[in-house]
């Protein structure tokens, strides 16, 4: 089966999922217009990525029983929170075509409803995970705020380095996707073994994902990402492409990156000089050919396991490699 | 030993295990701006009462086991991180005297802070207190947002009933205390009855908490509470003294409470008028004997247990009661 296809059967089998999970919650009294920002929340649209991963690498190790989709759900739920809190925190005015929960309903409800979720993810994955899940789980949520906190700290360092903008991404991103590939494999009966190149799979693929989302947002077609060109250099976010150029430029072409890159209002109106700038020194190549060899990694660490005993799975889980170094969206 | 002695003496404790927690976390290489914010966040002041009432209910229950600390530890984490989002939520510009954390640090980092201290006492909840007792945590959690959700709600509804504002006060204050006591029931090894028995002592101590609270903030002193009189009704809290008092005025006075409490800057200006109201209709006085009538439901929750087993924390948890009505600040 195509991985298109995969991805929409396993994504409507969660969405179906949730909104259980949501009538439960009605149905015990929750307040309504909790009940409202959820539902608004979750069903925004999201090809339900994180969850696959858990499900894919459960069956990868062997499990065929659908009680995973209940634990898959926790890290939609837990996606779903800090997306809202992060636009709270950026500020945005958009998210998928539609306005931001704190657009909608408020500051109030925003805080409150990431933090309703926040803590209905961990239930679940104690509940159907059980304390070795939760234990990654939360790892992984640490890692998140901690990478957030490095993104801060980074912002005002213009003299970053790669493994500065790895270890970001390793907790904006990485360790989360890891973590939903590794609670599978527990989930699954993985042996220690397993687990670990799961994982390895995961935080791999996750780091190719953020390379190119990062990528996106300098080169990206906003009438295909729906985002508007510049994001992160307005916000002033240093992504690999701009550390890149500054480690290599000459005086010159530094010193002017330099100047644009610490005003807030250079940064909004020259994103295409700082594109050309980034695209001299190969800033740009450099990045896309760093998320291949980031995909490549996640890849061998599936190489010479499962092709017998989960073939399906294993031929998905490299499509999507594939699918995140490719993506145009 | 008397109350004050014994709350001084274990929270000191759980201070020196809270500082060992943010030491290790510093060894694991968190950012310095996270463990900055958390030592401001924790150690601002506070009487430890939450992780205290695990403490004693499983000394209660038999247990002298020294990891019981670990687990309380959670309660102030949770704490902490409620009390920083609500200080986002409210607007809040002092707490305890201080800065609170949104203003000192700004949004984003008060945002990451109550987000990562919200998944912190979760881990830790599962790790120390296992599946069963994270289960009784979330769902405290649960109910706290659902509170604040109900108190949203209510905040446009001038016709509240005692029950409207207890289920509010249920979310926002007493589950969380019941889940307390009931969690260290639960590490202490207490059977159902004792889990039962604590679990309502701490419900309704929380319950009677919350409404001597309403009532300091009409009547307190603010040298003593260190908060201004009539927070609650500008910011639009009915609470009960204010929720009897329309239930029982007649004509004229309940038009003129409503046309104060519809009208924010009415509600700002007249603090005075409002309270010579309630205190007309004995609004004051009965939500008085309201939590005197529930502080005596949690000491009889504990009657006929513990008086030869656990004189001394049986005794601690009465006095919790007394104190509770009892307090001015």
């Amino acid at each position: 089966m195509e991985l298109k296809n995969v991805i929409a059967r396993e994504a409507a089998k969660i969405d179906q999922l949730m909104r259980e999970d949501i009538s439960e919650l009605e149905s015990k009294g929750f307040d309504p217009l909790l009940i409202e920002i959820l539902e608004y929340a979750l069903f925004v649209g999201g090809k339900r990525v994180r969850p696959l991963l858990t499900i894919l690498s459960a069956r990868f190790c062997g499990c065929s029983d659908e009680g995973v989709y209940r634990l898959a759900a926790a890290f939609e739920y837990l996606h779903a929170a800090s997306l809202i809190h992060d636009d709270v925190i950026d500020g945005a005015a958009e998210r998928r075509g539609a306005a931001p929960v704190h657009e909608k309903f408020g500051l109030t409800a925003a805080i409150l409803t990431g933090d309703f979720l926040l803590s209905f993810a961990m239930e679940r994955v104690s509940r159907f995970g059980g304390a070795a899940s939760l234990a990654i789980f939360c790892n992984a949520t640490s890692g998140m705020v901690d990478g957030e906190y490095r993104q801060l700290r980074n912002a005002r360092n213009l003299d970053q380095s790669e493994d500065d903008y790895f270890s970001v991404i390793m907790g904006k991103t990485a360790l989360l996707i890891g973590a939903a590939c590794e609670i599978g494999a527990v989930y699954g009966g993985g042996d220690d073994e397993l687990r670990g190149r799961l994982q390895t799979y995961g935080v791999n693929l996750g780091c190719a994902f953020q390379i190119i989302d990062d990528l996106l947002d300098y080169q990206g077609d906003p009438n295909r990402t729906g985002k508007s060109v510049g994001n992160d250099l307005g916000e002033g976010k240093m992504t690999l492409p701009l550390i890149y150029a500054l480690q290599r430029a000459d005086a010159t072409d530094r010193a002017q990156l330099l100047s644009i890159v610490s005003d807030e209002r250079q940064r909004a109106e020259k994103v295409a000089e700082v594109s050309a700038l980034i695209d001299k020194y190969h800033g740009f190549d450099d990045a896309r050919e760093k998320a291949e060899a980031t995909g490549k990694r996640a890849m061998e660490a599936l190489s010479g396991i499962g092709d017998e005993t989960a073939p399906v799975e294993k031929a998905a889980l490299l499509e999507l490699c594939a699918y995140v170094l490719n993506r145009d969206k």
